[in-house]
This record gives structure tokens, C-alpha cells and sequence, in this order.
């Protein structure tokens, strides 16, 4: 079985029709079939995209193409999103060489995403939150911007290289993919509003840090369960503790 | 003494501006400033070099230019030149990583070259034998040429990385001792009694669960408060939904 079939490249608004094709290229050098685009811009430049991806045309065409990240990483279990900037949710960050073992570790079984900013903007924090992993590429001080196809070339360069010397180890219970963990942190989301524990306009940093917090690991499906239960059981009394004021007017 | 200082690129008969603007910002990136061209082509796009180069202008304007190999590395005690192919005196290459301690150790009293062929023909066997290391890159059997920024990219990573110019983002939040971190878990298991998620028998299985999920990462002092405050914002909310079945009688 090839590990690498199970690793997803996926651009969020891609700039620039060359990167694009650079991108294929540098996918295929490694072994990395799948491509993934989040909102395509209707400005691309499809030519030079072809034009650049050279022998990697197939890849190019066999795209495909989402209206959102979330909807393009469903399926996956590991997540990891590429940061220039350091700072808060960052802080965690692994160089490619240190995340490849632990991505290869879940492409055994399971599709797993790299993802890559916008050329201009990099990727939001919204984006982010979505990532269970972040991956923040060495460069110098004085100039940390990569060029795009720079960035994934390296990504695929390091999984590619690790491939070959990796033995990944038994697993026993099942990851969770992106879709089950975003319901669960959605729960999370509700139990907090609905037991007052925070307000508005402090909810998105908290939830930051929860998922900070929960995905400094794998989580599994197991896992996932549980902290759903959890979260409905205080939904749960909380509703309850509504209904009660209600009886007692 | 910045042992990047003393190395220096060399781009044998680049074809494609572009190839070279991003060759100078693959450079500056990772934090190696000299670039010398042989015998660059009358047809070269300027334009699109300077495009490419984005913030790596300077290196781009301060290039050297040579009408050989053998003027350009003159001054080099190292010479390594990349190959993808292997073959007669191919054989004992090595690949970047491999190379970058060897480099490095030259880059402290010398200069060392880079030397990286034309994109469609590569280095010439005359340029190769001038060559005192051979590096190859890594790649997949199926598709073994590489862009040349990328291949210029992943060579001057190693020797950056390798280097130690790179320090690596530490965690700037407290980790939590184990005083702390049991005084959450003891509110979490209370969490879970008074909201009735579990019952005596389950009780202990389910801590074991919640104590795998947090300590798959190091908790840090503020994380603990995150997760000490839901827990506790939740027994509160079960303590109002009794004291309110309370006053209903």
C-alpha cells in the first residue's frame, strides 16, 4: 500500500494559474496525486497553470474543486495547515520534517490534508481552527514569505522522503475525521453559550483554545463520542435548569 | 559568522527569467544572498525575473555573471553539482540533507558552490567533473525532473535548517504541574457526576479517557484554567437546576 495516495494537497484561493501548476508538478515529483482547490477564482489563469505543471497535466485536470475548506478536508483525519506568522494557536507549530511521521502515521489508513494558504493572505484563522496540525516551514528572519510552490514543494518533499523509511505502528481505535470533530466542537460551542460560561465576543478565542487543546493529539472516534456525550449531558441540565424557571412562574 | 554568507549559488544557462527570480527569492528566503550566472542567455525575460523575485530584488541586481562554470567557482573549495540522473560518477551522490553538514563544515573558512544545470539539459559532463560533490535529489521514479527554483529551494533549506540560523518557535505559555492539572481533572469528574453523565461504575473509565485526550500534549497554565472554568460553570448550572426543583416544591 502506497501512503502517499492518501495525502491531499488542497490550495484555499489560489492566485496564481503558474503556482498552480508548479503545485502539480512538485506533487508529482513526490508521489502526491491528490489535488484539491477551495474557491477557485474565476481570474485564474488556467494556461499558465498547464504550462507550468509539465509532465503533471493529469493532476492538474483531475482537480477537484470546493466551496469550502471544511467541505474539502470532510473525509480527513489529520489536518495541517501551513503558517508563516507565529502567535496564538501557532505557538504549537511542527517543522514538515517533524509533522511527516505523524502524518504518514494516519495516511495508513486514513486520507489526511496539507493546506495552503492564499498567495497574498495565507490562510485565516478560521481556517486554522480547522487544522489539527500546524506547519510552520524554517526560513530566514529577514524573509519569511515562501512562494507557494516552494512551501508544498518542500510538504510533499519531506512526506515523500519519510515515506520510504517508515514502518507506521498499530493504531487501535479509529481516528476521527474532520466532519465528526467539527460536530463535536460544534456541541462544545453550544454547551459554552448555554451554560453562560462565556459571552459573544469572547467565544471564538476560547474555542480557539479548546481546539488547541484537544488536537495536540489524534482524536478518535472513541474519543470524539465521549467529549460529545459530555458536552450534551450539561446542554441537557441546562435545559432542564430553563424548563424549571419556566414551571415555577 | 554567518556561515550562509559563504555560499553561493551558481545557475549554469538558465532558460526562463521567471526560473531565476524565484531562484533569488528561494535564496533569500532562506537566508543565502550570493548568485552567479553563467553565461546567462540574451533571450532571458528580465521582467518576469524581477516579477518573481518579489522582495529578493537586491540579490537579483547584485548577480554575478561568467562566461564559464570554471571562472564562477574559481574561488570555491566545494563544488557540489545537482543531478537527477544517475550514471558514471553518479553514483556516490548525495541528497541535500546529506550534503548540508559537509558544505557547512567548507562554509566556515571558504567559500562553497551550488551549481544547478540549464532546465531542460542540466549540468554537462565537463561542468560535472568540475564538480567536487554530486547532489541528487530525492524523487518520485515516475516524474524525476524537477523545477529548478524548486530544486534551487529544497538545497539552500537544508543548508539554512542545517546551519542553526533557524530558531525554532518556542511555547511561550507555562506548562501546568501536576498540582494544577489534578485539580482540573477533580472538577471535571465532579462535572460529570453532578450533570448525571455518568454513573459510579463508569465514572473511572471515563476519567481515564479525559486524562488520555488532555495529556496527549503538555497542558499549559492557561489551558487548565479554560478547562477548570467550563467544568466549574457547568456544576454551577447544575446547582441553579436544583436549587430551582428545590423552590418548585
Amino acid at each position: 500500500m502506497n501512503l502517499l495516495n492518501n495525502i491531499r494537497v488542497v490550495l484555499v484561493e489560489p492566485i496564481f494559474g503558474g503556482n498552480i501548476g508548479s503545485v502539480c508538478r512538485a506533487m508529482n515529483n513526490n508521489g502526491i496525486t491528490d489535488l484539491a482547490i477551495v474557491k477557485p477564482r474565476s481570474t485564474t489563469d488556467w494556461d499558465d497553470a498547464r504550462k507550468l505543471s509539465c509532465n503533471a497535466k493529469a493532476q492538474l485536470e483531475a482537480r477537484k474543486e470546493f466551496q469550502s475548506l471544511e467541505e474539502a478536508v470532510a473525509d480527513c483525519t489529520v489536518v495541517a495547515g501551513t503558517s508563516a506568522r507565529t502567535g496564538f494557536y501557532r505557538d504549537t507549530a511542527y517543522s514538515p520534517k517533524e509533522f511527516a511521521p505523524l502524518g504518514l502515521e494516519s495516511a495508513k489508513d486514513h486520507k489526511i490534508a496539507l493546506v495552503f494558504g492564499r498567495e497574498d493572505k495565507g490562510l485565516f484563522n478560521e481556517e486554522l481552527a480547522l487544522c489539527t496540525h500546524i506547519i510552520q516551514i524554517p526560513s530566514s528572519e529577514l524573509y519569511t514569505s515562501l512562494n507557494l510552490s516552494h512551501a508544498v514543494y518542500l510538504c510533499c518533499y519531506e512526506m515523500f522522503s519519510t515515506s520510504g523509511a517508515f514502518q507506521p505502528s498499530e493504531e487501535s481505535a479509529d481516528e476521527a475525521p474532520t466532519e465528526l470533530r467539527e460536530r463535536m466542537f460544534d456541541l462544545w460551542r453550544d454547551m459554552m453559550v448555554e451554560t453562560e460560561f462565556v459571552h459573544d465576543q469572547k467565544l471564538d478565542h476560547m474555542m480557539m483554545g479548546l481546539r488547541r487543546i484537544f488536537n495536540r493529539g489524534k482524536l478518535t472516534v472513541p474519543d470524539c463520542k465521549i467529549l460529545m456525550g459530555l458536552a450534551k449531558q450539561s446542554l441537557w441540565v441546562a435545559d432542564q435548569w430553563e424548563k424549571e424557571k419556566e414551571n415555577r412562574k
